[in-house]
């Protein structure tokens, strides 16, 4: 089968490798489509970041570059392993893309899987990767969603689910107004999220043509532009001058921070969905005589059942967001050099491996 | 009678002043003790910083210097205004300092009347001070407390409030294992509030004479040097590889704010105590991947009841925290000199405004 393959910074190679073995307490997937992810462009351009170099095995996959890509992925469940008896053949699922340890911990209850030990994603750290033809994933990992749901749709349910688990470390009810910056895939995504759960949002986006973009896809009650408007001011004005309830930080970028702190209420919580490649300044007198929280989130855990509630309910719809529709061949051309080079009005391009979605 | 009263920075004056009236709904009380507070220090060295200077009136109690200094007060009821029935004369109480518009609610439900706008401090901000032989109070902000409890150790309630606030910001709960970085008097009480709680503390504190302070005041189970131990590696030492699952940041200084960060546990509370004059500098990537919570904390709302609790039912002794008892007359000399240059062993220093006490 056919697969894109993690090789080192700057080499993929669309490669022909042998399908994976459906073992005991695994689940066989035909891959529908499978999203490009910022995280694999990272991987591309400035990695191996999450991906184990080669020679340096991760240590619960044991597995190596080259490894297979992707971990947005939608398909069709085509073989079930021995002990497998509440996923058939034919049903339409996405993965929950984790490689974790035997011992951590995974249930319902759990808040923390995701931060355990040695933690990897599956199409980063190994065990396959969605940007291949075919996938066996653990059956913990796979998630069954509704045949109404088109694939296309589902494969855009693992960044959904870091939206849902970004608002759920909120604690931002209905009736509460966020202030998002960036509209980046996951500010959207974040701001889907949030007006499915009655949540007001004020998105503030330097790129008119982002602007535009959230614009198209019905997301945010206040679209800003941050270089032109008073961003504080306005969130005053919409919060009756108490401040924003909460504040998701989605572009890594110091001012969007600084505006965070100025523009929520006392008591308010900014979530960082971004990832920081450098420290950030942090103004600590607003933090305590403000009362701020601010907190981290990353990933997910046990948020993708929620995810696929807000889609199967059509309380989020996904098809704005899919920008791009491409063959595994034109991976790096039509898929990672735009989002890099030319990323400001594609949000999610999707790729099918097998070209039979296309 | 006599007072403490600030003109502007390095400029405090004993001076004889009128008493103040006890109107409708006010109490008036006869100052036992009253400590002096870091905050007054910050206002003598660097001030005016809450208190409104001369011409510049607080928008609330109409004041501006000079003002009578000193919010850690205790004392006994002399009189109460008509309209106050459930205090009466010889009550022995202490005062929650605050001076908030009228339309705030102070409800005990409240969790943010103490950051309402142009809130501000008796003894800082107008209203009279506990460095004044009499102080009138209105009703809210006086809370009775048994007479069993000395009252110089009373006047200690007010930073143990502090101390009590910050860790119900963290969340902790009996059996959690909290890093506590500096012992100051916050950074002292702050670890007493959590093993009257049942909580774990490590200090971490790099004065010896700190170090010393702590182990006589019984305090801290594990009390470390960051000079010369590795913090991080004894945290990790001592909860089992997991990481500590809150932490107190008490110092203001960079480097302790960095141990935290390295020795909380993926899911930690990073509660910052400590008034901050510069900004922080925030290692973002572990906020994220940690999902660390980095939250401030300032003063207390609602949270006399539960200090006094803890004193009343001897799970705080405040004894050893008393460093010094000195006159009105001494409180440049003796009291914020010592504080402010040879303050490693000096923890908190009682002044009788009367001379009654000593």
């Amino acid at each position: 089968m056919r697969a894109a393959r993690y090789y080192d910074r700057g080499d993929i190679r669309i490669e022909d490798i042998a399908e994976p073995e459906v073992g005991p307490g695994m689940v066989g997937i035909d891959v529908a489509w499978c999203g490009i992810c910022g995280t694999d462009l990272h991987e591309y351009a400035e990695g191996p970041i999450f991906i184990p170099p080669a020679g340096h095995p991760q240590p619960i996959s044991k597995e190596s570059a080259p490894i297979t890509l992707g971990h947005e992925m939608s398909g069709v469940v085509t073989a079930v392993g021995p002990g497998v008896d509440d996923v058939a053949v034919g049903d339409h699922v996405v993965v929950e893309p984790y490689i974790l340890r035997d011992d951590v911990d995974t249930g319902p209850a759990s808040h923390d899987y995701h931060l355990s030990p040695d933690m990897n994603f599956i199409g980063l750290g190994g065990c396959g990767g969605g940007l291949g033809e075919k996938i066996a994933v653990k059956r913990r990992w796979v998630h069954r969603i509704s045949p109404d749901i088109p694939l296309d749709q589902a494969a855009l349910i693992e960044p959904l689910s870091v939206g849902c688990h970004a608002v759920e470390r909120s604690g931002a009810e209905a009736g509460a107004i966020a202030l998002i910056t960036g509209a980046g895939p996951i500010g959207l995504l974040t701001a889907a999220v949030c007006t499915a759960k009655g949540i007001t949002t004020i998105i503030s986006e330097p790129s008119s043509l982002r602007r535009q973009k959230a614009a198209d896809a019905g997301v945010g009650d206040h679209i800003v532009d941050p270089t032109a408007d008073d961003v504080v001011g306005r969130v005053l004005e919409i919060t009756g001058g108490r401040g924003a309830d909460v504040g998701f930080e989605c572009t890594s970028v110091q001012p969007a921070l600084d505006t965070l702190f100025d523009a929520l209420k006392p008591t308010g919580v900014l979530v960082v969905v971004s990832i920081w490649s450098h420290p950030g300044s942090v103004e600590m007198q607003k933090l305590v005589l403000k009362e701020i929280d601010m907190r981290g989130t990353i990933a997910y855990v046990n948020s993708h059942p929620a995810a696929i509630a807000l889609v199967e309910e059509g309380k989020v719809d996904l098809a704005p967001f899919i920008t791009g529709r491409i063959a595994l061949d034109d991976l790096i051309d039509k898929g990672f050099d735009t989002l890099i080079h030319r990323n400001e009005t594609a949000v999610k391009i999707l790729v099918s491996p097998s070209g039979a979605g296309l």
